[in-house]
């Protein structure tokens, strides 16, 4: 392969990583009760990046760790769609660092191209930006982000919101 | 933009087809029963690359007829996999010449890189090649047809096969 190939072939690559997250990755916000935590008012804000796979595409994972620079993949404990045996396996960037450092920009770079992935990229881009703020620590910017977050993914109410109800009530 | 920077983005958005069709796009063969049709035998070969999605997202599915240069988007009569109210649209390409001289040639030119959609392909391009033979015209060559069929896409076992299995019998 010449250097111009290379090129060629890294671009590609970019290009699919962008593709397959589109269609396959998730930006996931959750946020976690931890009754005997040390954290602030028992909740803690737990954003990731996850992409899960069955056993025979674990390749896929693979790449994606390559071209972002970071992450984990590992065994899944959650059933395939189909019920089938195949064991599924989760990639995964936890890490606040490398999703600031790198996740972040890659996809700032590099734009998702489905309307609703790039609208749950830009709501997982502005928690981060709150949390190195700070705005998680405090009661008021842990409500502003669940109230982000539960329009993500297409997801339910979140516990910390209805149990925040509770506690105004 | 300059062209260096046009040729950049038209390579990442090869990629980004390459990894959305590794997501979310299926390479489909179904053998239909028209008993009163003038086909031979009365079973139709018919396959087709198939990429559903909601309707948020029917960018994406224009984005790859543009690449691919081919298929028709209409909306679907599937429901949503949530059961939810949005629409579904369905990109296919179902013309066998589009098939032959430009969906084939671009995945062979651009590899998928997920082990089973690279596997499915494999098996989609070799039933194109024997229809180019005619071997779909004849039984054998139909029986053989819908043996590889019925192993793509994870599918249970087709219709035609239990049907020609009734016809030996």
């Amino acid at each position: 392969m010449t250097s111009a190939d290379n090129q060629q072939e890294r671009l590609k690559t970019i290009g699919w990583v962008i593709g397959f997250v589109d269609g396959e990755g998730s930006f996931i916000v959750t946020i976690f009760h931890h009754p005997k935590s040390r954290m602030k008012y028992g909740w803690q804000v737990f954003p990731e990046l996850v992409v899960t796979q069955r056993a025979t595409n674990l390749n896929t994972l693979e790449i994606i760790q390559k071209v972002l620079g970071c992450g984990n993949i590992c065994k899944s404990k959650e059933k395939g769609e189909y019920g089938h045996k195949e064991p599924l396996y989760r990639y995964a960037v936890r890490s606040i660092k490398d999703l600031n450092e790198k996740v972040i920009p890659f996809f700032e770079r590099n734009r998702l191209r489905s309307a609703s992935k790039r609208e749950d990229f830009r709501k997982f881009a502005k928690i981060l930006r709150m949390m190195k703020k700070g705005k998680h620590l405090k009661y008021e910017g842990l409500v502003k982000i669940a109230k982000i977050a539960q329009t993500m993914n297409r997801k339910t109410p979140s516990r910390f919101l209805k149990s925040s109800e509770t506690i105004r009530q």
